[in-house]
């Protein structure tokens, strides 16, 4: 019974704001939510096995082609924000990651969405899905083994 | 005679890529992006008397609502990238920008655009156009004196 | 009964090695270690009720006038340092911490030394070491109550 | 003629201190100085032909393994600073800057060293003088060609 609905997988961590991302008016610097993101995808990485260095030790890298960020709220110094990180599958060749950052107040900060491809150890990009990120699909239940 | 091509006014300035930009993978870490256009858009501000410094002066700050950004090519140590920034007239109280990022062999390496509202001294966000930007685009030509 | 050793309190914390920290030598970038030197002291700080927020509350910043690093191994991606950061307490009015940082391994990569003055609120050197820190010796031992 | 002055070479740069270098305090933070020593070396390095590309062309890198910074006055958003970067020639197989930094009035805000040491591309730390640094201090007029 075939579903239209994307099939997500996400994951919750935490970031604590530092002292040198915030800007002389007090917020964090809108550039470091980027950083964020990357440590949302990392933290999701870790658990769920498709991490860089996940990547690496299968011979790929998956460089960012486009990123996004809205900003609804400041974050300040002594915050610990929230970061959601959802895998969104797709079939194409690509890895597609959206982000809720919520301060320790609930409310959502900014919400992005970073999309990666597949570039093989020599610097090719991979017009297909790479063998280890179908590996990787049937394992988390993605697609049927 | 009215004219349905948005107005628009460009600025080209260089940024060089620094080595602690660069990531593993040799080339420069796409977070770091955000902080060209940055370079850019100042640049564009001092040039065109709209920087962040001009706002504060007219006491405004006006924080990045929204940020995109495509990647094309990679950069990497030792290049001198040029920025062309371009601000996008809209009659919305925001301040739009886009921007083009080249290589030395001149290939667009990356495309983005920002969004920006204006933020009085005391926090309130401003709901019309400040008077000293209305100012700010009759100076510049976009809007007729 | 006098003691010639200086009165000194540590503490103990993690860092995990962003991917945008390591350089195209596929090692942090020195510049970085100020930064872990930093999150080591401010986790002192939450510990110890001397945190950045701490000082502003009793309107006091406490700037760094001198820092030192030597670097003793490489950290890489993937790692998650120690940070050993330790107060060495002293008669002037200075704020002087030492960093020890150690990788996976318990190998010492980094050891540093950060020495900061306290600046009243208006802006002004305070040559005198403040009330809050007397009181915080105090509560935490380095000075008789 | 013998000369107990150590032989130095100059060579002065500017930094534009950007948006995102200054903290919550409205100064930059202290960690961007040794980004500053690093564009101040390069920039010297570019002109001298010894930067970091001339050492990678030669098959070494030159990781730093010390480095200190003293903080005289602050810099903030606008402030074009001039970094002077001096080699002090040394009989160890090390390179050895210093760095002066100063804000528009000609003022030093900031004195540093680093200590850099030769690593072949395959990761040996050289305990002499590599032949490639020897040719650049002929080269220069540090060493009797």
């Amino acid at each position: 019974m075939p579903s239209n609905t994307p099939k997500e997988i996400s994951f919750t961590s935490e970031v604590r704001v530092r002292f040198a991302e915030v800007d002389p008016l007090g917020i964090v610097w809108h550039g470091n939510y980027i950083q964020y993101f990357e440590d949302g995808r990392e933290a999701f990485g870790r658990h769920h096995g498709i991490s860089y260095l996940d990547q690496k030790d299968s011979n790929f890298s998956t460089p960012i082609v486009e990123s996004k960020c809205e900003h609804k709220l400041p974050l300040t110094y002594g915050d610990v924000a929230t970061v959601k990180t959802t895998y969104v599958d797709c079939e194409a060749a690509k890895m597609i990651f959206t982000y809720e950052i919520l301060n320790p107040q609930g409310q959502v900060v900014c919400k992005g969405r970073t999309v990666q491809v597949f570039v093989a150890l020599g610097g090719e990009l991979s017009l297909v899905i790479p063998d280890f990120f179908i590996a990787w699909k049937k394992k988390v239940g993605l697609l049927d083994g």
